[in-house]
């Protein structure tokens, strides 16, 4: 039995083995080992540093007085940090777990994109959590910033989760059940200590004492600022760190003391790192400068030795890709290899691209050995010009005149020369095209690493470019092109060279790489539906083809193994279990035909594993996460409503627009505005009424408050189980909908008008803020809010024409900051905006959105009008009157009044069409709809058009012709409010 | 090369194979491993503990800007605890040193006596510093206390001084040259935090910040122990001891303030650490609870198998005891053997005793193998008592009435019966006697280990108990006695049995332990001369004898090995560098024929070493001591003495006496009384009162911060260099004098003033406070004081009849609490009784000196008196007036008063003796000197003697009575003054 202390020694004879230092873990309480100078303040500037150590990190707010199993005050973290990342990291990990035991042949290790950010440290990085058979044991991160400064070089941090990783290993389901060192368990050493830090840190810590610690810690950090002195400086922000975990989880910070805590220990924290660089140039840079990682020189091929059209792979090794990227990489590099091709004179048969979590592959088919040759021609002087100047010229060129040509330039004449140009050599074309290929690769968020010049959402690790036999010879940041590629890393033989690109792809199959998504996909379901069956299940792969899309970019070879859990945790309610398997485990739930959830689950590794093995550590995990669950679930249906509703205001919700409280506060009120607005009355008045009350309760849940996409969920739950009525949980639950870009709507009306009320507070907050979305920064989710308002009112079209600029308004009048018009404008716009490109990407046709968005901002009106333009468009009538009325404003000035004096008439038509204009205004009574206007405006088209057949509107007479443009204007200002009818063509 | 990250791992792999847990050093900084609560807390109480750890210490104070190349603000310490005490804690240890790599064979590793107390921690043990070839790598105590609280059972702890250790073993002079990790120094990894924390530590730490901390800190360990929860509750006391630590490198604590802090630190220790022991026992002690140790069986002897007379060998084996401790047990053991035999009828030829550091020996020669017989008699009836009686005694006791014999008790006859009571075999005696003797062992200071019943000055770890060739059978403690006995423990074989007790000596001294003391000590002059002579030079065995002894007892087997220093040193003071060899090192000076310093020295390992290995070493701790003392000596000169002067505010000296600079003005204040008072005048003054203002100045030297002991010494020198007279200079120095009990006095009259000055108020201070010295603790050295104030009165008999009571009282007026004549008359006690006890130690007559201390606060005049009296003892002519006045002293009820009336003189005596004693008195006029009373009393006598003769005192006649013998006492009142003359006899 490895101990836990075992585990530590055998790390740091690993890692010590590997060329780290070992430091000793930092003499003031930290939350985690980043926060330890070893990693803060040394991944600044360009110093190498090779470091390991055990890190007891503590959590004020993770206190559970030693009772939870997996949750601890202070936990144990080991921590490498390697400076410059040396390229193999991964590697080095994976030989760190065989060192503590772990057969990673056996297990199922994979390596799941998490973006680790820290924003009270200005910290983040990209990276992954690693799973050993799904239970997360180490965090993974190539260090992009910190201290808000771009890190040059990148180094890598690894973080073991040691406390997990001894559960899985020792198979014990407590953490206190650990056995630490021989004889002693984890809670024999410890457990006391849990207990009673626990004890200060929930109920004990005297407030405002901790906050005058926080004061005192800030000021001595500032004045050592002053005093250009970084390491007693960043102690201190330590201590403020510390010291701010204690006051917040004695729920003692309110929300601008949070945000103003922040912000400070931020701006320390940047000083304290860019001071610490600053004194280490000062020192000349003790510990010497990192060396750039180079590319070895690229092999020496004979580009001409090529004959007969040839097949080209081209595999871009990567390190785990999100599952997010690697089909739009697959396309990325699609369309970027056809565009660098089309510069060339390259022919080709075709192009494939196929793309796993650690490889893009591009196959061109046919490849001619050189390009096409060309011609080129070259301009010399005019004809004109003295003899010697074409001669000199035919000179420079190496022709004799004789063999000068002629061509006509801007209408001169001059001679030319004109040449065959040879076409490269396609190994050349290729050397020099598909590094610009890997160069010009960007992901949506994209990291450094120490390979100069390169850029993407994770480290590109090999290139293998083989032209038929040949290697594609290039550098690249730091790589050269060759043969090798890279297998599962538990392959017998992980690194091979493949000879030829036509055997690559049977390689790949034969050791078991899945280079199509498609077919991982395909596999996934198929594996899945078998292992289901065996239960008697199924496994709904419509709701879940999301998921497997997930899953099928998560491995190289999809796997299943089907697991089980205790029966028990079926009275738990289904969104959670599925919840739980589905966003943190990302397990496929298996269900009977009835739709109901059977006690088991499909997990996907990657490759061969050992099936036991994996199953029991899948089981295991997801038993630690039901029990979890089962403990939120029994703790807060104990928890009255209202004492969950009272925790929002310990909630951040944003610094100037107040905690979350406040945010349901003004919700519930706008929703009363609301429904003020559209006349609610009667039962669904009362619920409404209730549910405002208790809104977002939920957030105050231990169980949200774990898993935050169960808001909504929860609170319907909960608050039927609290005697509520079912329509005010319905409502409850609806005003969280809809939860997605194309989710379900609320179908009530007490929930629609709160989930607008919602909606409608979280686009006026922070619009007053001036806080709108850029580029993909959207962290409050306001293009969801918006399309979510805009879709639910699109599916109330009976609530009184409710407008988004009405909503606003009433939000807007109920911020606690200045919601001026301008604001609210923008907000509205904003809004109207995501309708249009919902209904681009439905695929109405762009004409009609355009022609009908100007009633977007009552979007059921919108829709209607869409629907009639849908109907009448391409009719007869609609195209005539269509043609009438744009006719009318083409002619007429924007600036011209309809007013007209028919006693200036001098010809008929102009009588005519006031007769029909004024006929066809008493019909219509102001009905601006599009299907009643087109009816009746018929014989007013004709009318119009007689009236340009025959009539001069240009007339000489400027007052005739004033009183003509007066009669049209009318034209269209009867027209106007039916459509935007100029943006039909 | 081991680096000291390989250090660090291996001692980890060692202790925890030997069983210790790994943990992690404390998340709040601490001065030392002891205050992690792994230690502080877990020594308390039953339960078990091994553990060990790395403790990064921070000592504020130690700040030196990463310059020093000793010292560090945070140093590196190696902790282990061991509890319960495993019996082979130093034998572990020894193989710690192995596994770093240390040779143990052919260094020289000592434990050197270093008793280990930290009063903030209510903490103390006992133990040993050990050194590496002169070198403190460890402090190894067995921990008897801790918050206040005796331990049970006692723990080990190890504490090993990592940077020191590192430093030897790569041959580095400076902390920063350390080799830590491959390619990386000491200096490059933590140069920079050395440097800026020493920046904040001395000069930037914000005082009232960091006072509020402290408040805070100590104000939420109040809190949480009310709330029952020592672990966070200790967690905030070392916060605040950490604190104190940095106000106190700040120098922003006051004398009172430190008292306070203190006080307050400690009693929150001591709650700590006794609600813990608490809350463990209401946990049920969760680690169980530690196995007491006890004793194997004794071996079964035929005790009746003994012919002749044998030799008793018993060897008690303690583990390294003090060097005063080895003579000292000798001579204890001696006595008590002694003592426990002459309970016995066992006898034997002799009795001798030897001891070295790790063994007393005591051998009984011809030991007889029995005790003698005896008779004993039992008294029956008186022989008057009915036969019934008689016959029934007889029977009782097993002998016919025949049998019966007479004797005589209180004047009556009584039957009895005479029985031979036969000798208790050898063995069995012994068995009895040995175990009691070591049960009673006792030192100066006494620890407890894990032996029941047993408390020494060191634990005892074996006994050997040979009686020629049979073991006397018996426990005691953990221990049985047996053959086995322990030789170096470097030895080939170090634990090996002794056949017979004839053997035992031949065997120690084969195997190189020399047991007799005076042997050792002539060894080590002998070699040390030896050496010596070879640098032609020599020792001064006299001057040093108390280090020659010293050394003796530090070693079994003395080992000299000559060492040298860097000539340049030798412009340092001589005292500076003899202090550091000596103190310091236990090195023994060489100088040259004229007494000068030559740069050698003697340093006396312990048996067989590696001679170039250990002189090197040496070599390397006395050449870093000399650098550091170069150091302070530069620092000093440029420093001003008045700013030293300024730097004793900081001192404390006793919370309500106040700081040492308090002190120094008080004594500045009375010496200038006490000049006063002799009417000092002149040159002398005026040197006087410029050393009075510089009092003590050099306490605030960084030497003497260092080397306390060069107080006065370094004054001299300082002053010197100042530009001070060389009087003012001598005057400083001579006011530290005494320095010991025989130490040389000062000469001056500046110097002897304020020297007394200093004894006075110290005097005076600490008996205003009631604190005089109790038992064996006189922290403050207020008997050396006593002495020294007394033997420079006793020089100085020219100060005018200065007494102690004048200068108590001229002292007392000066303190800051009420000095009543109550306390001043103890404190005039308490210094007579110095006096009288120094009197009978050098050998005075006990009545001689009873005669003369009723003068005892005059020494000057005491003395005097009592060279008078040793000449005058035994004349005829003195000890006929002694006779006269003792015969008159007799008779005279003290209370009667001298007055009589000549009129009523009825006989010539009666005239006689008027006469004589009205003309002795005029002839002495008031002369109370004891030769001059003696010459004129001569006839006097003779008058008494005849008074005596032919009067009776006792008259019928009252009024005749009465005159007669107020005549007598006027005879008393004349020799009272004189002499205390009843004392002698």
């Amino acid at each position: 039995m490895l101990t836990m202390q075992d585990a530590l020694t055998a790390l740091d004879a690993y890692w010590t083995r590997a060329g780290c230092m070992k430091v000793q873990p930092m003499n003031t309480e930290v939350g985690a080992g980043t926060l330890n100078p070893a990693t803060f303040l040394r991944v600044q500037g360009p110093e190498p540093w090779h470091v390991a150590y055990v890190e007891p990190s503590v959590r004020p707010d993770d206190s559970r007085y030693g009772e939870n199993p997996n949750r601890l005050q202070t936990h144990t973290q080991y921590q490498v940090i390697l400076k410059p990342e040396p390229g193999n990291a991964q590697d080095l990990y994976l030989g760190s777990l065989e060192a503590i035991g772990i057969d990673t042949a056996a297990h199922d290790i994979r390596f799941v994109e998490d973006n680790w950010a820290s924003p009270a440290l200005g910290a983040w990085g990209l990276g992954w959590e690693v799973w050993l058979d799904g239970l997360e044991i180490t965090q993974f991160t190539y260090f992009q910033q910190a201290g808000g400064i771009a890190l040059d070089p990148v180094s890598v941090e690894i973080t073991y989760g040691i406390e997990r990783i001894l559960m899985a290993l020792q198979g014990v389901s407590h953490f206190k059940d650990i056995a630490y060192a021989p004889g002693l368990t984890y809670g024999e050493m410890f457990g006391q200590a849990e207990y009673e830090m626990s004890r200060y840190y929930l109920d004990e810590a005297d407030i405002q004492a901790n906050q005058a610690l926080f004061d005192t810690y800030a000021a001595e950090a500032r004045r050592m600022l002053d005093a250009r002195l970084p390491v007693p400086a960043y102690s201190y922000v330590l201590k403020c760190s510390h010291t701010f975990n204690v006051l917040d989880a004695r729920g003692a910070v309110s929300t601008t003391e949070r945000a103003r805590a922040f912000a400070r220990m931020r701006r320390l924290a940047h000083e304290a790192a860019e001071l610490w660089a600053d004194r280490r140039a000062e020192l000349g840079h003790p510990l010497g400068l990192a060396e750039p990682s180079t590319a070895p020189p690229a092999p020496v091929e004979d580009t001409e030795n090529v004959a007969g059209p040839q097949t080209l792979i081209f595999e871009i090794g990567v390190e785990e890709m999100p599952p997010a990227e690697v089909d739009r990489t697959a396309g990325a590099v699609r369309d970027a290899l056809t565009a660098l091709l089309a510069g060339t004179a390259l022919r080709y048969a075709g192009l494939y691209v196929h793309a796993t979590p650690r490889r893009v592959v591009a196959m061109l088919g046919g490849v001619e050995p050189r390009e096409d040759d060309r011609e080129e021609t070259v301009r010399g002087p005019r004809t004109t010009a003295p003899a010697q100047a074409v001669e000199g010229f035919a000179r420079s060129r190496g022709v004799t005149p004789a063999d000068l040509g002629r061509g006509t330039y801007q209408g001169n004449e001059h001679v030319t020369v004109t040449r065959t140009v040879a076409g490269r050599a396609a190994l050349d074309v290729l050397a020099e095209l598909l590094p610009r290929l890997v160069t010009g690769l960007r992901s949506e968020k994209n990291m450094r690493w120490n390979a100069p010049g390169l850029s993407f959402t994770r480290p590109i690790r090999w290139l293998l470019a083989l032209l038929g036999e040949d290697v594609v010879p290039f550098t690249v940041g730091n790589l050269t092109s060759g043969r090798t590629t890279y297998l599962h890393r538990t392959s017998a033989q992980p690194v091979v060279d493949v000879a030829t690109a036509y055997e690559y792809w049977a390689f790949l199959a034969e050791h078991g790489v899945v280079a199509s998504t498609d077919t991982r996909r395909k596999m996934v379901v198929r594996q899945a539906q078998e292992l289901a069956a065996r239960t008697g299940g199924s496994v709904d792969v419509e709701t879940y083809a999301p998921l497997v899309a997930e899953i099928a970019n998560l491995v190289e070879r999809p796997t299943a193994i089907l697991g089980s859990y205790d029966p028990k945790y079926l009275d738990l309610p289904a969104d959670i279990l599925t919840t739980v398997m589905r966003k943190h485990q990302r397990y496929l739930p298996v269900q009977d035909p009835a739709g109901a959830l059977l006690p088991h689950f499909v997990a996907v590794a990657n490759g061969e594993c050992d099936h036991d093995v994996v199953r029991a550590g899948n089981e295991a995990v997801l038993r630690a996460r039901y029990e979890d669950a089962a403990f939120f679930w029994r703790a807060d249906l104990q928890t009255p409503l209202a004492d969950m509703r009272a925790k929002l205001s310990l909630l951040t919700f944003e610094e100037r627009l107040g905690s979350m409280a406040d945010r349901a506060d003004r919700i519930a009120a706008v929703a009363r505005a609301l429904a003020d607005r559209v006349g609610l009355a009667g039962e669904d008045r009362v619920t409404l009424e209730r549910a405002a009350e208790l809104a977002k309760f939920d957030l105050g849940s231990q169980m949200v408050t774990e898993l935050s996409s169960l808001a909504g969920l929860m609170a319907r739950e909960y608050a039927v189980r609290a005697g509520e009525t079912e329509a005010v949980a319905t409502a409850l639950y609806e005003m969280e909908l809809p939860r997605s870009a194309g989710g379900g709507l609320p179908g009530t009306v007490p929930g629609a008008l709160l989930a607008l009320a919602d909606r409608f507070d979280l686009l006026a907050g922070l619009f007053a803020l001036r806080s709108a979305p850029t580029g993909s920064s959207d962290p409050f989710g306001l293009r969801r809010a918006a399309l979510g308002a805009v879709n639910i009112l699109r599916a109330h079209p009976g609530l009184s024409g409710l407008t988004v600029s009405e909503g606003l308004a009433l939000a807007g009048a109920r911020q606690p900051v200045a919601a001026d018009a301008a604001a609210l404008a923008e907000a509205e716009q904003f809004t109207v905006r995501r309708f249009e490109q919902s209904l681009l990407e439905a695929g109405t046709a762009h004409a009609h959105v355009q022609a009908v968005l100007r009633r977007g901002a009552d979007p059921a009106a919108a829709e209607a009008l869409l629907g009639e333009l849908d109907t009448l468009a391409g009719t007869p009538a609609f195209d005539r009157v269509t043609a009438a009325v744009q006719r009318v404003r083409r002619i007429v000035p924007a600036d011209t009044t309809a007013a007209y004096d028919p006693a200036l008439f001098t010809d008929e038509a102009e009588r005519a069409l006031h007769r029909e204009l004024t006929r066809t205004s008493e019909a219509l009574k102001g009905d601006t709809r599009l299907t009643a206007f087109t009816e009746e405006t018929g014989a007013l088209a004709g009318a119009v058009d007689t009236f340009f057949d025959d009539v001069l509107v240009m007339a000489d007479d400027p007052a005739v012709r004033a009183n003509r443009l007066g009669l049209l204007a009318a034209v269209r200002d009867l027209a106007d409010p039916v459509l935007a009818w100029d943006e039909l063509r």
